[in-house]
């Protein structure tokens, strides 16, 4: 990509759900310091975060969400990492960025720091190919193409929305596979970028995240969890499904792969599992709900597309759960 | 995987459409010593192709495959890689190996010389996961496993039929692609197995590829390639819809991605041209046709399947050329 494309200083913005550890900043201090960042602070808001000097930052603590948004201000979840979409909304940028504060900086297998956030913006500047699976992975990046019998009227591709990147050392797990795998550690670095082909549902993950606002931001809404709500640890799966849903309805692209960050920190299984159980549950329904969902041709927008979503939420899965009669109201 | 389930050597055959140079079997002979051969002479049956001694195999050449078949011989391609099929068609073995003659041992990262053989094997005994995305790749690979959010109904898998191995060194690029594109080398080891997922198609090249014989072994038909034909090249790519269309009826997986092998030779790009050109337009219209295919729930068996789809083929696809039509009768 020419080096003009970046360092995109006016297009994005880093949102973090919280700051519990100010060596994360340090270690990001020479990627992060040219941007602007979006500091959700989750928890108790008497407590102070002392972002260390040289960085251009805003914080809200739930008092500030609440003074923003009044009433509505029930719609943002509170000490859940779901908390990290009022950052999304308070952005003006093209570009999001999101990561949390256990993450830092990942090596190659050459040795190199990964600076993830050029690689995402890299992700999203070009096509993803949604229609067809091309076996070399990304044929956008330097060294690869489109492979023989690959169709030549696919090969423009379309806008990519999002780029999901993974994580080194400690794995995503539910809370089960945690308990039953408490050592593995995930040290494959596995060299490519993916388009997820069309009409197939992936686990996003929002550790390591970054999105076209302009394109999919009213759909990144992490749902209602954490404090006060039966469920947690599901708001990046809930957000991934929608925007998976009106992505491949509008003709919009989400890759995955390519960068990865150093996931430090465990959490504890047993505290998840207790956020997780219905969500265990509550996902056999959930998936086949979101598989079969078909939005009408009328829904050209994120917005109505979401709406529509909303609205066979509460028709389809509202008989599981109060829950998602509310999740669907807000 | 247990060692136990190795060597499997009463299970495969390999199968190798013809052997212009003899160097390839002394490179492969640590690996291929141990099973059964099966070598399908193309061109000139005057030729005799001397195999080094230690090689348990059995050759045929046009000749033997006309004594065989007498008059349904034509429908084994001639002077064309697809002539390989008549190999499936002799193997009593539940899996095949099939690999071209400018394929060699290639290397991982760590310089260790790659055995493909036992990754393919190791691909086809684990099972596939076709109807969501895992965004750690093959959860059957060690250290990977399912990631948070991955349904624990669809953690079963089904059966693996197909497993699509990549190379290294010389891409697997169309003439146009080639001819743009002449010093262009893949030198990226992606270290990932993956499922490609339902209802997608994907360009299967068959330079590389083993499969189950007992599960998909009728529709791995090569198509009419090359002398005598309109077409070349295209024969692993039909090849390829045709079993994707018929897995994703059947509830069977196909794999891609390790093992590499390294691709030692560009085949010539303007020959390529001449044989392809009808094939880069009949595609854009096979591609639609293959991915809106439907099978009806009475075919259950991948027989049953594959007359279907002839049909289909003989029907929607006739008009193109009356190539389509004498396709579907073989």
């Amino acid at each position: 990509m020419a080096a003009s494309t970046f360092p995109l200083k006016d297009e994005l913005d880093i949102v973090i759900p919280t700051i519990r550890n100010l060596d994360f900043l340090e270690m990001w201090r020479p990627f992060f310091q040219p941007y602007h960042l979006i500091i959700v602070q989750d928890g108790d808001p008497s407590k102070v975060i002392k972002v260390p000097n040289g960085f251009d930052y805003e914080l809200y603590n739930r008092n500030d969400i609440k003074k923003i948004l009044g009433p509505k201000a029930s719609c943002i979840s509170f000490k859940d990492s779901a908390c990290r979409c009022f950052g999304y909304m308070v952005s003006k940028k093209k570009y999001i960025f999101t990561i949390d504060d256990d993450c830092f900086v990942a090596k190659d297998p050459t040795g190199k720091d990964i600076d993830a956030l050029r690689q995402h913006i890299n992700n999203l500047l070009h096509p993803s190919t949604p229609y067809f699976f091309n076996t070399l992975y990304d044929p956008f990046t330097d060294g690869a193409d489109f492979v023989r019998g690959y169709p030549f009227s696919l090969r423009e591709g379309v806008p990519t929305a999002v780029s999901h990147g993974l994580w080194l050392n400690i794995p995503d797990y539910d809370a089960p596979t945690q308990l039953v795998k408490p050592r593995e550690r995930n040290t494959r670095y596995v060299d490519a970028v993916m388009t997820i082909p069309k009409g197939i549902l992936f686990p996003m993950c929002g550790m390591n995240l970054a999105f076209d606002r302009t394109l999919i931001g009213p759909a990144m809404y992490f749902g209602l969890m954490g404090d006060g709500q039966p469920i947690g640890r599901y708001d990046d799966m809930w957000a991934g499904w929608c925007v998976k849903v009106i992505c491949d309805h509008l003709g919009l692209g989400i890759k995955t792969g390519l960068p990865y960050i150093w996931h430090s920190k465990a959490s504890n299984p047993f505290v998840n599992l207790k956020k997780e159980y219905k969500g265990i549950f509550w996902q056999e329904e959930m998936i086949p709900f979101f598989q079969d969902a078909i939005l009408p041709k009328e829904c050209t927008t994120v917005q109505s597309c979401y709406k529509e979503l909303a609205k066979q939420v509460k028709d389809k899965l509202g008989k599981i759960d109060p829950y998602f009669v509310k999740l669907a109201d807000a």
